[in-house]
């Protein structure tokens, strides 16, 4: 984002900032995950960055803006890392792991939905485009860690609160406050904390998609042991 | 593909409703794989639109035609939701789920194989090249669609029927066509309906390829759970 | 790479070479893994050449060089292909095959951190960006084998030796090397001699990463079966 100098260097700085927050966070969640997963110092790392840089690379690949600002700079990476380091040193017990990991996936899910709207709308695309890549850039790091960590993505799995929704309430008010002309950094920082809140709220208060409507379930029909003929790996 | 005009317009409109049409079967399969999965409405859409427009972005970012046409231009996503809705108001049995995802599989297959060589060759990529970009379209959304489900791609898998060989079938043929100046709308949708007849028989027929030979088998030698020491993990 | 012709024909040879052998060993690695896992012959060619060809790939779309060289010229596909059709005919029982899949892996590691260094090198990054591009390359395709063979990677896994610490080696060490401008082919060959090294000597005394501390562990109070309320997929 080093070229994108049309909101002055002091509004580039709080939008670093942001993206910096957003790596942290999403970081710490890669490294949770790790925990709970067991990996050793070295998984933790790794997963803690890949989960941090993978949705901005991901963003920046689709984009054509190579190579990706995470190869770049070093602060990207090196955020990361340490709070990869935190994490390894200072965690709760496993079993209680999956809270610290959602909230801070969380504010990851609320940073990046707005700068990476903000980001791919810099780069000259239209508001539609840019919410979608906002949308990749806050759900790919999260995809990313679930995948190498060998669980289904929070973003499909029918047992975890809405994953998707927050993310492009948040995307798409930044998409439409730009598109408008009405983009500023409060009003930036408003649209993340929004996502972040629905978010938050569908956590505790459980909100769930509606299931599609089994068909004719009758005893034992519909449990996967009985009705998977499809026989999976 | 908005600047490919050497074709015409009314050959364009041809071209783009086929791509449409493989979008809406491969998001059909994707939605059947979320049904069987027990994901609920946002993981129907969201895997519907992962494997509908999957193996088309990676071609595009292979090819370096970025943004990929999926993130320019909304009948792209929005064809894969409308897939993804009927899915979820309307679907067989989870039990009765395979048939149906193979048939929307083979038909996104055929059509993709023909679409995405044909879109690499016009990019200006060598006949073997588009082939082989042919193939990474057609294979890219169905094994996107299988590691976000959790499953063994099919691509790969023992039990599964060939799979590969229609796509290559297809690809290789549209690329030789391209080659030698002879490729029509009908000699495209042959090779297409070829790729996709071929890969039907091979699931009527179970047609497999052969496995790799086994040494000295011994009672119990090789079965999955004594013979694997790797400890998966 | 056939750009690149400030080394002169000569050392582009040799560095193909290189590029070949490093696509060979990785090949071998992926169609080990198929076996292992009961692929099909069209699996464990899939496999390979998604194992040999996906480090590259990820990291020519990274750098922003595309089509990826793996698209572009016949002889890697056909390399990995070979690696796989050998396999195929030669290979060790099943419960025999992670030693050498481990070693094929290894020279794979050694060549590609060296080479995928040097190629983003070439490509005018700085030598850090480089050296992040040559652990890519050496670790990307080894990811892509573990996920779509539908194990966890070896990068993360806990009971695997230490796997991204050799790649670091050599990436930074080359990096080095060219940015003091003392870059030679003897002297890439040490470096990836040393990586390839490490990588041995780490399978074979186990070397291992420090785990995370666990917290107040009580009887039977960390294992997986109880201590993960998440409830993965």
């Amino acid at each position: 984002m080093a070229d994108l100098v049309e909101f002055g260097s002091a509004a580039d700085a709080v939008q670093n900032v942001g993206d910096l927050l957003g790596v942290f966070a999403f970081a710490i969640s890669g490294a949770l995950l790790a925990v709970h997963k067991r990996f050793d110092l070295i998984g933790i790392v790794v997963l803690a960055v890949c989960t941090a840089l993978g949705g901005g690379i991901l963003r920046d690949v689709i984009i054509g803006e190579t190579p990706p600002v995470a190869f770049d700079q070093w602060r990207y990476p090196l955020t990361a890392t340490l709070a990869a380091l935190l994490i390894f040193f200072w965690h709760p017990p496993r079993r209680f792991v999956r809270g610290p990991l959602d909230m801070a996936d969380a504010v990851g899910l609320g940073i990046f939905c707005v700068t990476g709207t903000l980001s791919a709308y810099q780069h000259g695309f239209p508001a539609h485009s840019a919410a979608a890549l906002g949308v990749v850039t806050a759900a790919g790091g999260g995809v990313i860690r679930d995948l190498l960590g060998g669980r289904t993505p929070s973003l499909l799995r029918p047992d975890e609160e809405v994953y998707a929704i927050p993310a492009l309430i948040g995307a798409a008010t930044t998409a439409a406050l730009l598109h408008f002309d009405l983009y500023t950094y409060w009003a930036g920082a408003l649209a993340g904390a929004g996502a972040f809140g629905v978010r938050v709220l569908a956590l505790r208060l459980h909100w769930r998609a509606p299931m599609a409507r089994p068909h004719r379930r009758r005893r034992g029909d519909d449990s996967p042991e009985v009705a998977d003929p499809a026989g999976e790996s």
